[in-house]
């Protein structure tokens, strides 16, 4: 089953909203294994949407129209398709008791206008709308399958999910059932990833495998189809191992996960505590641990040390390697990275100094970056980086890496 | 002129992302005032992106495509684009250059595919990447222009704005001018900003009024449209001014500017350098600051003191205090200030401490924060806010509170 999801309002058009709608139904129809080839966008305009039915029903065999079903003159989704497919609206009783009611309810005084919304195409399924006036429809004509539902999210999206998905599924019948898993993968570039694993995305069928890359990160969307779970599952589970055979030490974590998450429940299950020493990336790491809750029993603090004399200062950095070799050096981030585990009594202490830019400093090149790790007494660990991009892709991507050596760090200690 | 935007990405037919690469590219074109007549989303899919190519060229003179000019085997869009209009693609020197330097600088492997990004069709206008490595392009055939962008937002959004749109500006000749402005205002909610102005709002016409609120903030875009630009400035100033005599004091800025940039702006002219102690925000505040170049002339540093034994050890807030009033608390707050500005030797100090969530802390509920600063040698002001939300909205609408409340400091030393 090829689905089009048509989106009907010139406020899509202007850009005043993006087009939610088509991304929940998107995400909904995929769950049901039925794949959308089409999103469309057309405005307030009868004859353009009557172009838009036309060319969708050349090539789709379901069309779910999102907006225009509300009591305003612009409002013509139904009307349009009503007149495409030669069918009357009929008052529906049951939505115009609600709407009836509804207007009871707030005291307010019900327009004729209103009454529009209770009207639906002859012949279609309606679909209650518990969250609004509009009702939705569905139904089928000469092997195409059509349903209708109003554009706002809050009423949309539990009307898919309440009555909607349930319409779709008696049409379709059974179904093949899509499983997705997403890999996370850091310190490996998406051209890199995809020359590693080349054979098995060309040799792809099921399951799909989707790359897609972000701010350093890489990730691999594998989407199996199968009529069983179970089956689908397990074939996710041996396309996982081929990948993980071969690219597995870039892998960290699954889903929506971020490095930060990954590194927060890591340093929770491990009852450690950390603090940073931060230069370049000025308080970024430290920001987005205490953004989680629960940060509280792991972060006890951070020093952001922007200048030469809070280094001096607060970290008591020996003044001889600042000026020898530099505030961007190896042992400027190994004595920040042991000096605050010890200033902040943690477990971890973390250090990043570098030169995010815009222009060179100490003679060092935008995008030289130190890291340094003090694990409880095990001697300091400094990584060099060489990056590239604007000053705050350096400094997101510095706090990635630091999360990245961290782990590892982490991870070798439990293996 | 009637546009139609073809995003290309089976990312988008998933629901993994919504297409807000269209809304961005419909507000500006509206901005230039160029119709969109149509959205349309097509797979990674040569075939189908082929049918919906010819089907925008029966309806639009203007079709602007966004995604697929990656590297990999699945971004397919220019070179169906290539076939459909009969072009041949060919290398673009200048984006092969800034392709291979990436990879040099980085000292990463640069593969084969990676080449393929600096593919461009013959005779087009190559629109620079300066986020990113795939260019975009801009060519006319036959009477219908045609856009080429990444589909990357970071990449997309400032290559339109630094070069798509003059190359449009050339392709549409003489228009009607848009002039717009943005008035930000801080301390003032959106009900209330629109009950003082709802006159205004009311008998708008040209220029238009469209406010807008978020995170705390509320801004107020003005819309005005003339043949002559200066006409339209005027018309601009004059619809400014009748604002301003309402609402002038919570107005803090213009266009994108930020409470933190202007924070910075009013810092640097007046030579001030700033430290914080941030508990409930965790670095939020100092990150915000040195995110922009330029700070290390005026951001020394920042503690981050997260637990009650951060602030004694490193701050030296009285134990007692800590005790008898606890860490949210007026006096910690007027503490860590005039400590943080001592320890790291600045003209100001600024401190954040609250209760962000999810749980209440010390008895406090979640929301309530104090702000302390020390401003050189004068007495350290404490305010107290009682803020709702979750946990992220709290410590972000404080930080912009601390920008606030500093703004206004500052501002009346100078007055």
């Amino acid at each position: 089953m090829n689905a089009e999801i048509i989106s009907v309002g010139s406020e899509l058009l202007l850009g005043q909203i993006a087009n939610t709608n088509a991304q929940f139904l998107s995400k909904q129809l995929a769950e049901l294994g039925i794949n959308v080839y089409y999103h469309t966008v057309v405005g307030d305009n009868s004859s353009r949407l009557e172009e838009a039915i036309k060319i969708s029903q050349s090539r789709s065999d379901l069309i779910i129209f999102t907006g225009g079903l509300g009591p305003t003159k612009d409002d013509l989704t139904k009307e349009t398709i009503a007149r495409v497919l030669g069918k009357k609206l009929v008052i529906d009783s049951d939505a115009l008791r609600s709407i009836e009611d509804f207007f009871k309810k707030t005291q307010r005084h019900m327009t004729e206008n209103n009454k529009k919304q209770a009207l639906v195409l002859e012949g279609s399924e309606v679909l209650r709308n518990d969250h609004g006036m509009a009702p939705g429809m569905g139904l089928k004509v000469e092997d195409i399958t059509y349903m209708l539902f109003p554009g706002p999210p809050k009423e949309l999206n539990p009307m898919f999910t309440t009555y909607g998905a349930s319409f779709l599924l008696k049409e379709i019948g059974e179904v093949e059932r899509i499983e997705s898993r997403v890999l996370r993968f850091f310190g490996i570039g998406e051209s890199q990833l995809e020359t590693e694993i080349e054979d098995l995305i060309d040799n792809q069928s099921n399951p799909t495998i989707a790359p897609l890359a972000n701010d350093g990160e890489v990730t691999l969307r594998l989407t199996a189809k199968h009529r069983s779970t179970e089956v689908a599952k397990r074939l996710l589970d041996d396309t996982e191992a081929l990948i993980v055979a071969r690219v597995g030490e870039f892998l960290y974590g699954y889903g929506s996960t971020t490095l930060v998450d990954e590194l927060m429940e890591k340093l929770t299950s491990a009852q450690l505590t950390i603090g940073s020493a931060e230069s370049l990336t000025g308080g970024l790491f430290t920001e987005g641990l205490t953004k989680l809750s629960g940060a509280s029993a792991v972060v006890k603090g951070g020093i952001v040390c922007y200048t030469n004399e809070s280094k001096e200062q607060v970290l008591q950095i020996n003044k001889a390697t600042l000026e020898t070799e530099g505030a961007v050096s190896e042992s400027t981030a190994a004595e920040l990275a042991s000096n605050v585990r010890k200033l902040l009594n943690t477990d971890i202490g973390i250090s990043f100094t570098g030169v995010a830019g815009p222009s060179e400093s100490e003679g060092k090149p935008v995008g030289t970056v130190y890291i340094g790790i003090s694990y409880l007494d095990q001697p300091t660990k400094v990584f060099s980086l060489r990056l590239a991009g604007t000053r705050q892709g350096i400094r997101i991507r510095t706090v990635k890496y630091g999360c990245h050596y961290l782990l590892k760090i982490l991870n070798e200690q439990n293996s």
